[in-house]
């Protein structure tokens, strides 16, 4: 499967409109976890059915249903159902390889947006496909597997820290989106520390490196890619005309734009990094290639005008007259000396070496 | 003919407004086929004559003119007279050269759209216009030579599957149009999968594969031009004032042009992995260069001097005091191994091997 | 003379406003034509003086005045003041160097274009500036020299063929205007034909298929340069207020703009491809350099151990012991055998050849 | 820590909204300037509490708190409490690594700005962050360090020089920004002035020359990302529609966007102008290594044909006719002479020395 | 001093707002000169002070105040306080670093503008500031230095040639700016012909060639960044709601933009120019190297293996059976000639030359 494109092959033919999981399944089952707070109270359950789940949703307190894994598209029809939502926002959120996206609906909004990271070891950026539905009191998330991006949040639901527990789902909706966008800061950093830590070793270009570098290059612009569309579909989220979100937290997400552009600056900032660096690593290779032909010239020069008179004393005619004469032998290395001076006086006025 | 224009050299001094094909003929003769169907009933004819076609176009059912060869002006002059569809509009459908583009008639819209496909064999992207014309009741779809893209929506017609029977002929231009994008996609990620095997191969730069490389930055820079107009012409169609086109299925088109958004960006991708894979081939050459050239600096730099040392005793003159000395062939030899010892140090330290 | 510029040393210090030929002088003398015509009736007329043709024009016919020559600023001037137009309309049309301009008067407008050729002999772009004085009943065009770009719709006008003479001189403007967009696309096409025929030899880089590269390159960016401000005038043509171009013409105008469009694009497209094939003829030649640098390196790190070795028993040193072994001759032979078969194992092992 | 991006990883997990001090900690403690001045009065004091400067604020007066040192994160809550300024300005004022921002409140107008400083001897451009709050009467600054550039404007108070002294805390916002903006355009010129001086040293390429190119464009960025969010902000500003910066001083900052302006422009140059140095660094060395060998190949060419003539004459066949003839030595000189003389003509013909 | 600032260090720390001249002493003194013109008069004087120059002022006559030198500064506080002319108009007059400006006074007009010089010996671009106050009747311009650029205009108003001595001072405002955008195309028409010189050159590579092409595009970078801001400081012109400006006037102006757009246009041809012929001098040097690579390497793949057996056979072992064999001399020739020829044969075969 390409990497820029998840496979749509197996939809080819498919009615549009008609739900289908475009992607690849990510981990087995499917995980239904239901996290119900208000001011004073807190509860998480895990269901075995999605209609346990949808039952158990409490109009007097917020309710976050996460569902991880996609691959089961009978459960998110059943929940579309559930809530009346738009056949349209399902399948964007069952193709993964959709842009960000943000579009409003009757009673909900929806918003596609991307987790990303950066695994040191491997060298490769993962992008994950995260989308949200809101709803009035329900905030549904649906996540391609289990992960961990969003236990801080939940941490803070569990502790009432902070005004998350005072504020509807729509506040929700704003700290798991700020948990994300954190995200892409934290894994920036940490490629731009392996890219400095690699900038040292370049004064001695080798093959590994150049390779390295191009991979960098790659994995930026994939990194980049996948978060240049939530910008706009932030910039969508805080023209909404929706009442689900309200007013006075529209103030975050628009600060949440900020970091997203600061990220999105900092993607092109370590991509021009690279590019600069694979630039000085072809200067490199050519000061060395240009250092290399000058030993080479040096040597070569000084050498073999020397052996070419050497090998004419070892000429075997009959009458040379400078065989014969007192100390040739001494002159010829007088010549040879003289020679091989004038040479190396040329080549050091000429900054050779 | 040049690629990237199809040839106008025949159509020189005609009156601007008269109908010419042109284009190169892809197929013999014409085919008129005729797809008929409502809620409950459909049917498919193929017509010798575009007058028997017309007479059997019905207004109780949804009709699906689709037309196979572009070459007979005087069928689609006919067509055109028949339903009273403006000069200009079919010039364009005509002139396959044309870029994507949607117009509004008094009573009619026209759609003309690109198929690309890329032959993985041949590594060649080859581009076909796609027209339609809109009209209450009637779908007109003309293509260059048949083809096998449409099958898919054929097939839902004929099953009934989805909501196609149920709507009008605006849904079908969404389905059939959908299609067409749909294929861009496929087409892309058959493209970068060729690319991505090729990446493994840059190790060792040859020449075919610099060639390649090459090859298929031509191809996703025509593959990019050909598909790039449809978004302006796809937003062109999201405004339309015309009532050919219901509110209901506009929604339809903004997702459609979503995905064509994120088939420019795949292609955008593309574009930019070729560029870096032919920058990585050339620093993998330059790599390769510089190791070539340490190999001769190396054997050079020490075998010269040694050479010529034994040119030196090999000389013929008279008097050569070391040729008498004992053992002076063994310190020759050592005198070599000291040099070339000397010589391999100083390649060691400065990390020539 | 600059080619980007023409000349305006002449002018230098001349008064703004005041009538003064910039350019180069193309033709001697000046050629005065009239062709007036009706729906029923045709005359083509040619005058020795300006006064005779402006005597002859006629409100009862579609007047299209051609002068052929700039250099007579008096006859220009002549007509000026005949007609009434601005002196800055005037002037614009006698500065060759003019970019491509539309702009209206109380009772006229104005629109200055360029046809450009392409000399495939010698491979160079030329330019001439074509301009239009647009009035009722009357269109004046300017041409640097006598040509034949406009006799494709001269013939139309002769043989009353398309709706040429059933309209008025704003849909002459629009076939004149036309006619040139369309040998912008047959010049393209010939350039495209010329650079792909040069695509194929690209295999052996040659110095001469590097300089018709950046020729090629060179002449398209001439191109492109030249009939890009068309596109921004044919805006605002579309969008005049004067009554002179008839509401009914403006569609003929909007088709003009896409063609135009089409033809930028064009150019875009093989200004991108010449790039790409300067870019494939470098990794050529570093290609062939590599190839190159292997021959020598394998030669020489080959033969020069060995010819150090049967240099070191060239040697005349009184006691060598192995000159006097049995078979000494035939174990360097052995010894040299191993030596060039290492070598060749080696170079075999690391895919040199 | 990555250098485009302020250390994030410790507010993980913390919820929006909390003040947390992001960056790194630049002094020891943190020292609280009050600058009191009217018309006719002016006072400076130094406090080791926070709450006895807000007790020293006066309504009379115009009242400038300095700030330097970010980390106490209480004292600014205290701050923030005092003036009942809004979590999202004093969240943005403690993360350093936010890009240049203004946004009003009820009561207040936030503008974070940067100051910029190249260290000439390590080339090496480092960034503080400065944060002002205004409000009536009072302007707070915040810097992430005591550091000099506000000498200049506190002089002016003291001495009751220009209009300072005369307007109110806008006219102070608008003095310190500019005193931050002529800095950029002082530390732009440092950086200019070193490149140029570089650039004449470019005429003998050594890799240090090539290190520094690279550096100095790595700098060039990192100024230019630093500098440019500041010309949005400054569009904001004058934009803004509260009454603490009155009509009559927004002319000032629209003066200041001018000079941002040029600020920008000039880094652009001299981005650029570092680009075109590494190119023509590469150049030069490409010019090195084309002379580099020619000296290699016009030594080789000569002297390796001479020595192999030596070489045939150097062989102990029984017959070797030319060994016996007479003069055959000299005849040999003569053959090697016409040799190395032909050798050298084709070299001058074809301009290699 | 750094190029592309004008040193500001020395007004580090001054009020903004306070006069200080910032740039380069370009003369001595200061040139004082008044013309005064009607439709039927003209004079010129020359004043030794500026309160003379001022009571001269007449309300009947258009009055042109030109002031040669900027650094004395008491002079320009004292015009600007006889005409009531804001102190940030004078501030930016004085500062020669600024970019080029329009902006509307109460009672005047303020116009920055460039006067550009290519002085072709040097090859160096040299820009100078010239600002103009347009006041009722008064328009007052500003020069670093005497200049004869305002000649032509100066002669037309001796000569009453052309409108100008009937038109007011805005129309002369227009005159003196027409003449600086005309000498951007000449000097731009100078730079062309140089370049265009060179380009001849460039079949022989050498350093010279490679530093000049460098120049040039430093040169035209320079050109381009100093006359681009009047683009945008002309659309406010004639934008202005000033009545200094009148209406009938505004045309010219207009007029003035497209000649600046074609200067700008022309600019980025040249700048394009430059960029190529540097990637043709690179290329041609490639070809250069390639060529010298196979020189070399032609000759040492022949000669070395030749050499090499020339040496075999100059070995003094006791038993070489070949030495002893009939003919064996002419036997190695035989060889030798065939190992030659079969290599020549394998190079011509892969066209090496």
């Amino acid at each position: 499967m390409a990497r820029f494109l998840k496979s749509r092959i197996k939809a080819k033919g498919a009615a549009p409109g008609s739900l289908i999981f475009m992607g690849k399944q990510k981990m087995d089952g499917t995980r239904i976890r239901l996290m119900q707070y208000s001011k004073e109270t807190n509860t998480e359950t895990e269901y075995g059915t999605i209609d346990k789940a949808l039952k158990s949703i409490s109009n007097t307190h917020n309710n976050w249903l996460n569902i991880d894994g996609l691959h089961n598209t009978e459960l998110i029809k059943h929940i579309g159902e559930h809530f009346n939502i738009s056949p349209l926002a399902l399948e964007n959120i069952l193709n993964t390889g959709q842009r960000a996206k943000f579009f409003e609906d009757h009673n909900s909004v929806t918003f596609i947006t991307k987790a990303v990271y950066y695994n040191q070891e491997e060298n490769k950026v993962s992008i994950e496909q995260i989308s949200f539905i809101l709803l009035e009191n329900v905030l549904i998330s649906f996540q391609e597997r289990t992960g961990d991006h969003f236990e801080p949040v939940r941490n803070r639901i569990r502790n009432a820290f902070g005004k998350i527990r005072q504020r509807k789902t729509d506040y929700l909706l704003y700290a798991l989106t700020d948990s994300l966008v954190d995200n892409y800061l934290i894994n920036l950093e940490q490629i731009g520390l392996s890219i400095e830590a690699l900038e040292e070793k370049l004064d001695n270009p080798t093959k590994e490196i150049s390779k390295k570098l191009f991979q960098y290059k790659t994995e930026i612009s994939y990194f980049r890619k996948s978060i240049k569309p939530l910008k706009e579909a932030l910039t969508r989220l805080t023209r909404a005309k929706s009442e689900i979100i309200s007013e006075e937290n529209l103030v975050f997400f628009q600060e949440l734009y900020d970091i997203q552009e600061q990220a999105i600056e900092a993607a092109d900032s370590y991509f021009g990094m690279t590019n600069d660096l694979i630039n000085l690593y072809n200067t490199n290779l050519s000061n060395k290639v240009n250092e290399v032909m000058k030993v080479l010239t040096i040597f070569a020069s000084i050498f073999i005008p020397l052996t070419f008179i050497a090998g004419i004393y070892g000429t075997n005619f009959e009458y040379v007259p400078e065989l014969h004469f007192k100390n040739a032998y001494f002159v010829m290395w007088g010549v040879m000396v003289f020679v091989a001076g004038t040479m190396l006086y040329y080549f050091k006025k000429n900054k050779w070496f």
